[in-house]
C-alpha cells in the first residue's frame, strides 16, 4: 500500500482506522445504499443496477453538466473536511445548472479513491454529497467507485436537471448594450483560500465561502421566470474570465467599472492587508460561483423584483460593447481586463 | 513539471512535441469543439455553455450510468493507443447502458490529464470518445478538464440513453428456474491483457477484445423487444461476479455447469499454455462485457429468434435456484462459485 498523501481529515483516535482498501468495493457500495434513501418519484430504478432509470420532465428539457474536484488542486483534504468536499462537488456542478436556469433532478459520482482513506472519511464524504443534493432537491442515482495506489482522491459529479423552454439562460444570447450584473459579492473564496493556506484552522465568511459554495438557483429560476436576464455564466473561472466567456459567446466585448465591483468586505480587508491589489485580485481569482448576468437597463424594474424576492444583492458591474475587446474602466482610464483563471497550467 | 508516468503512445518523432499543459484549456476545449459536429436533433445546447440542453425522449424512460478508466488501472497507455482508450471509456458505458435495454443519446465526459500528455494523444483521445459514441448513435454533449501534477490520465464518462418503460431489462427480475445465458464468448478480455502484458505488440482476437469492448446493444434491444428476457446485467466484473450480483438482487441462488461456458477458443488456448485452469481464469476475470441474463425455458423459442437476427451466439450455462448459494458443477460435483474481480483491493 501507497504512503498516505495527506493525513486524513477526521481521524478517529480511538479505533484502528479502517480504511476503504480493507472494506473492499461490495462493504462501499452497501454503506452508500444507507445513505441514499429512495425520495424523487421519477427515480425508478437507483443505485444497486448497471445504470439509473429515470422518468424524464413533461414539458421541460434536460440540462446536464459534470465537474471534478482533485484533492491538492481544486480542495485540499489539509483544511477540508471529507463532507465539505463532498458537499463542494454536488453545488459547483448545481452552479453550472443555477447558470442555465434550471432545477436539479439526479446527481451520479464517480469516486476515485486513495486506498488509505478511512470509512469514516468515506462516508463522511457521501453523506456530503447525498446532502447537498437534497439540499437543492437532487437525488443521487448512480456511481462508480475506483481505486488506484496513491492516487489523489477525486469526485467526479454529474448533475442533470429540468428547466422549461422559455426560462433557459443561455451565455450566447446578450446584446451590445446590455447591462452587466453580479449577484451577490466577489472574491470572498479566493480570500477564503488563502486565509485556510495561512491557517487551516481559520473560520470566517470568507473560508465559508470557499468551502461550500452557495449556487444561485432561486436567483437563476426568479431571473428566467421574470424573463429578466438576456444572458446568464456562472462565475467559477473568476470574474473576469466569465466576463471575457460571456461576451465572445455573444460575439461582444464588455466594459467593467472598477468602482463597482462588489467586493467581499472581509475579501477587500484580507488583500490590502496583504499588499494586493483587492479589484485585480476579486476579478482574477475563481470559486465565487456568482451569477453573471446581462440584462438591458430597460429590464432594471424586473431585476429589482427578483431581487427583493431572493433579498440577493445584484450589482451592475458594467456593459458589453459592440466593438470586441473587454477593458477594465479605472482612475487611470481604461486597460484591458485581467486575465482570468486558466486550468491546465500546471 | 512532472517526469513522465509513460512514454506517450504516439509520439510524433519529427516535431517537438507539444503538451496539454503548453497548450491550456482555452486551446484544448477549442480542439475538442473541431471533433464534435452537431448531430443529434435533440442536443439543443451542446459543448460550450454552463451546462448542455437537451430534449428528453417522449414516452421513454431515461438510462443514466457513469464509469471511470485510470491508466495503469483500468487501461494501459503502453499498450493501449490513446484513441482505443477514449474509445474504450464510451463503450464500458454504453455496455451498461445496453444491460438496461436502452439506446445511448448523450456522454459527457470528465477528463483528468497529466500535463505531459502529448497534444497528439489529446486528440486521438477526444476522436476516440467521439467516434465511439457516434458508433452506437450518441453526442458528446459536455465535459470537463482537468489536470494534476503527475496525475494519472483518467477518463470519467457519464453515458445517458433512452429506453421504452416496458422494455427495460433490471437484474432483481429474475425468477427461480430462470435459465442464465451468456451472449458471445467469455474469458478472451482476460486473455488478451495478459498477452499484452507479455508482449505490448501482441495482437489477434483476444487482444482486440480486451482493447475495444463490443457493447451488446442490439443483442439486448432483440431480447428486451421480443420479452426474451426476463433480467439481465452486463458481465463487467467476470462471469461470476455477474452471476452473484443478478442472483443476490433477485433473491436467488444459481448453478452454472462448468462443461457449458462459452470460452473463447484463443482464450482456453493461451490459458493452458500457462497452466492456468481456462474455466476458473474466465469465471473470475473481467471485462469480458458480455451480457447475462435470465429467461424461463419456455422462452427458448423467442431466443432463438433474437440469436438468428443478431448473429450472436447465447449460451445456456446453468439456472436460478430458490436456494440462496452460487455453485458451480463439474465433473468432480458441486463448488462454490469462484469469487469474481473486487475492485479497490488495491
Amino acid at each position: 500500500m501507497p504512503a498516505p498523501v495527506a493525513p486524513p481529515a477526521s481521524p478517529s483516535p480511538s479505533s484502528p482506522m479502517i480504511t476503504v482498501s480493507d472494506a473492499g468495493e461490495a462493504a462501499l457500495l452497501a454503506r452508500i445504499r444507507t445513505h441514499v434513501p429512495a425520495s424523487r418519484s421519477d427515480v425508478l430504478v437507483g443505485i444497486g443496477d448497471d445504470a439509473a432509470v429515470l422518468e424524464p420532465p413533461r414539458g421541460a428539457l434536460l440540462v446536464q453538466t459534470t465537474d471534478t474536484l482533485i484533492d491538492r488542486v481544486h480542495v485540499d483534504r489539509r483544511f477540508m473536511s471529507a463532507r465539505d468536499i463532498g458537499r463542494r462537488a454536488v453545488a459547483v456542478n448545481v452552479s453550472d445548472l443555477a447558470a442555465m436556469g434550471a432545477r436539479p433532478s439526479w446527481i451520479v459520482l464517480a469516486l476515485t479513491l486513495p486506498g488509505d482513506l478511512s470509512v469514516d472519511d468515506f462516508d463522511a464524504l457521501i453523506r456530503g454529497v447525498v446532502d447537498e443534493a437534497r439540499l437543492h432537491g437532487a437525488d443521487l442515482v448512480g456511481g462508480n467507485l475506483s481505486a488506484a495506489p496513491g492516487a489523489a482522491l477525486a469526485l467526479d459529479v454529474t448533475a442533470t436537471g429540468a428547466v422549461r423552454p422559455r426560462r433557459v439562460l443561455r451565455r450566447d444570447t446578450a446584446r451590445a448594450g446590455d447591462a452587466l450584473w453580479v449577484t451577490g459579492h466577489i472574491g470572498a473564496a479566493a480570500a477564503g483560500l488563502q486565509m485556510l493556506r495561512a491557517d487551516a484552522a481559520a473560520t470566517g465568511p470568507c473560508v465559508d465561502r470557499y468551502r461550500v459554495p452557495t449556487p444561485r438557483l432561486r436567483e437563476a429560476w426568479g431571473l428566467a421566470a421574470a424573463r429578466a436576464a438576456r444572458a446568464a455564466i456562472d462565475v467559477s473561472d473568476g470574474l473576469a474570465a466569465s466576463v471575457r466567456q460571456l461576451a465572445a459567446a455573444s460575439g461582444l466585448g464588455a466594459r467593467i467599472a472598477a468602482a463597482s465591483l462588489p467586493i467581499e468586505p472581509g475579501a477587500r480587508a484580507w488583500f490590502e492587508q496583504h499588499g494586493v491589489d483587492a479589484v485585480t485580485a476579486s476579478l482574477a481569482t475563481s470559486d465565487d460561483y456568482e451569477l453573471l448576468f446581462a440584462a438591458p437597463p430597460k429590464f432594471s424594474r424586473r431585476l429589482e423584483a427578483v431581487q427583493r424576492h431572493t433579498g440577493t444583492p445584484f450589482t451592475r458591474i458594467g456593459e458589453l460593447t459592440r466593438d470586441g475587446g473587454c477593458v477594465l474602466a479605472g482612475s487611470d482610464g481604461e486597460v484591458p481586463l485581467p486575465a482570468g483563471f486558466e486550468h491546465l497550467r500546471t
